[in-house]
């Protein structure tokens, strides 16, 4: 429930993902297996709605992103989206575009941690979903495929020139983006794609576990961590500085802050409220 | 030829560096082995004019700058610029360094990817021309020394200092440019500096490869891919998403995107006419 | 000696660290080993100002920041500094933590390098005081942990959420923030957080060895280096090579770049005098 609810009523029901909140960790599953879960135009949409929902409340702490079935995501759907889209005029392609983006934007800017587990294929616009992600678990079995331009798109879609040079550097995002081609487990963790490589098979219980670990933490100063990481890649110093001058005093004046030092001079483990 | 042709006459003849243009592929040599490919004002402004008239044309897809004999090249020419500049006032003074700052500008803002094909030594200039470029392909002798701080200059020489933390990280870009010391090939992969290392004395062909496979591939796709790339390093978040969308809204109008999806329906390679 | 002195006196004695300064490298040492070098509201103090006054004089090249004792810096001392801003009001809050981020500006910020050697522990402040210098030196004991969430605070400490990224990237630096896990040296060293793991216990003889170098060389242009790194991280490509053509129009009209010139010719070392 939001702490400032309008009057637009919380959706019952998302079609085109899987949904599951328990205590305050949601946990999003694509779950269309037989195509890989491939993304439609419903499940760009659900998750930039769905996102926008979850960031109003303040009922979710951590978000686990993951994929059923054989792989994560193997993008945009050849023939419900690049079929589709051969047939739409400027506006249409602008909105839909404009779309993707959001979702990117959402993932970078809700106020709580977001975490891909992969496993198999994160190919597309799946690449790009766990790379907006703020850590990617990755099993043995993960590639990633920027492929934009294997099919004749650029590879800066949905943020992904913008976001690939500031997680591996410009050299490899070049390489990445340009050409296309699969990034292994073993590459994606020797330059920095992903945060960590589990057992094989064990990607979504660790991402579990990191989530559940978060929302159990001092989740409003993950939350504050994560949008200063996320605005301040694009702030002067100076600025940047300033705001985390600001952020502190704000949260030393927060619960966290005092049940740490009560925790502490007490010699037992701080119980986190969040706030 | 310019889509859009000018007044302007083409130039009959690069006399500070040796061209070949065939198939759309470019091929720029340093070719002064006597001087390990030592740059003199005349090949700086050479660089800087060719690459302007390539921008213009629709003719070049991709584009390998090479050097002749033992090395890349070795920098600026201790005698024909070190040297002279030592008799130069401020203005000229100001005028050499913008124009050597035009040529790395001109490699990051021209509308095809570049490849640097290092073997043996990049010092000084030499390195900063090929991290200006989109590709760097090294074999095991190639050696980068940005060795600003050894002639009494500062390491941030041509943009290096934008560059090289953007692609290296902070970190490693301070302790390059303030030291000036060799990076070898292996550390230079290490560190994300080079794209690949090749076998001994194969840089040169799996440059002409890739750029081979590049012109022969969606080159408009790759042209836009490199023009976010470059210029996402200075946008916010939330205009480069914006930039993407127009991008590809853009792009989803051309043949290449059409292409690949008759090819994919038909299951055959796609015809890419690179727009 | 300012080279432009004003009416303030020079600082007899700084009491909350140690400050010796010979033949141009200054060595500041926090030395409260019994608390693992913890910092006080008057450390902080001292960091501020002592950088302030070493940055208008031109008798400092270099500058190294080590630690006495067992480890580094173990962060804002729990009792004298999380307990005191417990009672603090808004204001005072504020004013902490803009003192806090003084400190980094001024390290990034003053006309020398800073070398970090480090041994043991970086813990809270102590790494991202280590994070703002030029250069890491550091032995196999050494483990950064940017703790601040263990707080209950923002990992965005000081400038760290922008300086992180930039280092290592924003995949490993999402991580580092937002858990505080400890990150020991040989980690460091594969995601780009130190410049140089030495031997064990060598870390302060290195890093002395490195200023002792920096002093003795062309002084002026790594001084210039380190303000461009600094300052491009925060400018646009066109901007970036603008203030590198007038940088180095500058610093050939220096003494060490005619030096280094006569030095080649008469095949003699040169002999830099840092200007």
């Amino acid at each position: 429930m939001s702490p400032f609810p309008s009057s637009a009523p919380r959706t019952e029901q998302w079609r085109h993902l899987r949904l599951t909140v328990e205590d305050a960790v949601a946990t999003v599953t694509l779950a269309r297996p037989e195509k890989l879960n491939a993304l439609t135009f419903g499940a760009y949409a659900d998750l930039r709605d769905l996102l926008a929902e979850l960031s109003r409340e303040r009922a979710v702490r951590a978000l686990v992103l993951g994929g059923e079935g054989r792989g994560f995501c193997s993008g945009g759907d050849v023939d419900e989206i690049i079929g589709a889209t051969l047939s739409m005029d400027t506006a249409q392609l602008l909105d839909f575009n404009r779309m993707t983006g959001q979702v990117v934007r959402a993932l970078r800017e809700c106020p709580f941690p977001v975490i891909a587990a992969v496993h198999g294929v994160a190919a597309g616009a799946g690449a790009v979903l766990a790379l907006a992600a703020d850590f990617r678990i990755a099993d043995p079995s993960a590639r990633f495929a920027f492929l934009f331009t294997r099919v004749g798109l650029s590879g800066g879609d949905m943020g992904a020139a913008y976001l690939l040079p500031r997680v591996v550097g410009l050299g490899h995002a070049t390489r990445l983006l340009m050409l296309g081609e699969p990034v292994r487990a073993s590459e994606a963790e020797r330059i920095g794609l992903i945060s960590e490589m589990t057992d094989e098979g064990q990607a979504d219980t660790r991402a579990a576990e990191l989530a559940r670990r978060l929302a159990d933490g001092p989740a409003l100063a993950h939350a504050q961590t994560k949008a200063l990481l996320t605005t301040e890649l694009d702030m002067p110093l100076a600025a940047a500085v300033e705001l985390d001058a600001a952020t502190q005093a704000l949260l030393m004046n927060g619960a966290d802050y005092a049940e740490f030092h009560a925790a502490f001079t007490e010699k037992r483990p701080p119980k986190w409220q969040g706030r």
